[in-house]
């Protein structure tokens, strides 16, 4: 990813403190926050400094360094900062495994977090074939670098497209409650990438007029079926894609795969507090009385779906049962 | 519609002035604009102290009883606020002939007035069998009081089923970019009608789940085939509607029958400013670098509609073709 110019990432490693973009403070301000020691690592973590859940991971990992004369101590520490992110305890777990091997800390957690961009490049490589020149292309939420460390997932097929010198343009949906879609958006600003941001209820109307020729987004998790959570509103995407006969993708790796859930009826579905959609930039557009119902994800049948684009291949819907 | 309490309507006449719910200020707080002159009557109407077609006629013909006097001037003045409205100058122009013909200014534009309310009563008579007792509806925007002086249009049937004492369940799409559910939630709260406001992602989740029985929208245009333009995101809700097998309908007066356009794709469809997508309540929600594309309307094709809920009765799709 691009940051004002440069070739960079969304957190690093570098003279023993751990280097984030402040995704707090975004799209609005390009801040950095620096984590020396591993209470500043798990802050980061709380407060969303960092957020999306291979980007967690690696934080994670790197707070493993700070802390890894104190191995027991650290694990403990960096496990309380959000408790339902799967990829915390796998990252945790994993540093603990090979600390305890005799590995180098370091050296480790770069393998683990070389690893996740990796699998985020090779996403964008088998997806990059799919982009056309001239090509109008939708996405939802941020499925980009700033969750992944780089590239993305949804995103990682327009970053190598565009290297390669492509030209096409990207439809980015608002994305309410939370307007991920702004993150994308000052992505794609940074890498030079056209695009416009669009209320999400506008999406229909651009790929009905033929503005929109294919829909790429990420997933949360992706069952057995095919079947898969994401932000809310993909769903409403992809049966407007189905109905427009363009073709709509899902872009994740491997990991994001769920073979304990057999279809999406089973997925359980979060429900998040009214201040999200009421209040948007620290500025409350929500009067007091409003009640409000805030499923923060949708699950979209895989009979929408045209194709998984994974870090080995572009699986096709019968292929995800055989996973 | 109630405001706090009392029976009320978003405008009426009384001892020589024209009294506003000042529409600028909703939801946020309750207060009243007072028009005791025709320059403060066309400032209401030119900054949107009133908004809705059928609620600007209204001003308008009350502006003219303030102005009778000097009635070229008058009409000079009222039709410079908002150019583009259609009703305006049907009212103007009703009031014009009235006078001429030696009508009492006020008796004619209290008749204007009861006529739309009457209108707007019919459409919700005609509306409300379809709401059932336990029903979950969708609506999407605000067709409601606000807009048409009284009752509104896709909200009629909500305020006639709500008196009959039947009990259901409003969704009120937020309508990004301009989150008009917000005024559809104040008018809901109001009449105590029980509801709750959803991201317009939400609405396929809730849809798919079961949640919802059938949705009612307002029309801005319906043209010769039955398509009709109404606000952004009204097609992706009947689209989702029609993938589910629940009934969408359109609740519009017959003067919104639009005869001298054949169908749909000979809509103009507006584009809005960046603004209206940018800043909400006042607060600024997207960085300066941030390009929009704004499609203020869109056209739904008719094959969508169940039903179109008029004052005279509920039209078939071929029976639109007739009118």
């Amino acid at each position: 990813m691009k940051i004002e110019g440069k070739e960079g990432r969304a957190l690093w490693f570098e003279n023993n403190e751990i280097h984030f973009i402040d995704q707090r403070k975004l799209p609005y301000k390009i801040e950095m926050f620096t984590a020396k020691t591993v209470d500043e690592c798990a802050f980061a973590i709380k407060d969303m400094v960092v957020r999306g859940a291979p980007a967690i991971g690696a934080a994670a990992v790197y707070g493993m360094v700070l802390g890894k004369k104190k191995l027991d101590k650290t694990a403990e520490i960096l496990r309380k900062t959000r408790p339902t992110a799967y990829d915390l305890f796998y990252a945790i777990d994993y540093m603990i495994d090979k600390i305890n091997n005799g590995e180098d800390a370091q050296e480790a957690a770069d393998e683990y977090v070389e690893d996740i961009i990796d699998r985020c490049r090779r996403i964008g490589e088998n997806g990059e074939p799919l982009i056309k020149d001239g090509m109008k292309i939708l996405t939802h939420c941020n499925a980009g670098a700033l969750a992944t460390v780089d590239y993305g997932t949804a995103l990682a097929p327009f970053y190598i497209a565009h290297r390669k010198g492509k030209k096409f343009f990207v439809f980015a949906d608002e994305t309410r409650p939370r307007c991920q879609g702004l993150l994308t958006d000052w992505e794609l600003e940074q890498e030079g990438i056209p695009h416009a941001v669009i209320a999400d209820n506008a999406a229909g109307h651009f790929i009905k007029n033929g503005e929109i020729d294919m829909v790429i987004t990420g997933a949360d998790r992706i069952v057995r079926n095919g079947d898969f959570a994401n932000k809310i509103g993909t769903y409403e995407k992809a049966v407007l894609a189905k109905e427009n006969g363009i073709p709509f993708y899902v872009a994740a790796p491997i990991s994001t795969f769920d073979k304990s859930i057999k279809n999406g009826n089973e997925i359980v579905i979060e429900e998040r507090g009214r201040e999200e959609l009421a209040i948007v930039n620290n500025c409350k557009i929500m009067p007091d009385y409003t009640k409000v119902k805030n499923p923060a994800f949708d699950v979209t049948p895989s009979k929408y779906v045209k194709g998984y684009i994974t870090e080995e291949k572009i699986l096709k819907r019968k292929e995800v049962e055989l996973i």
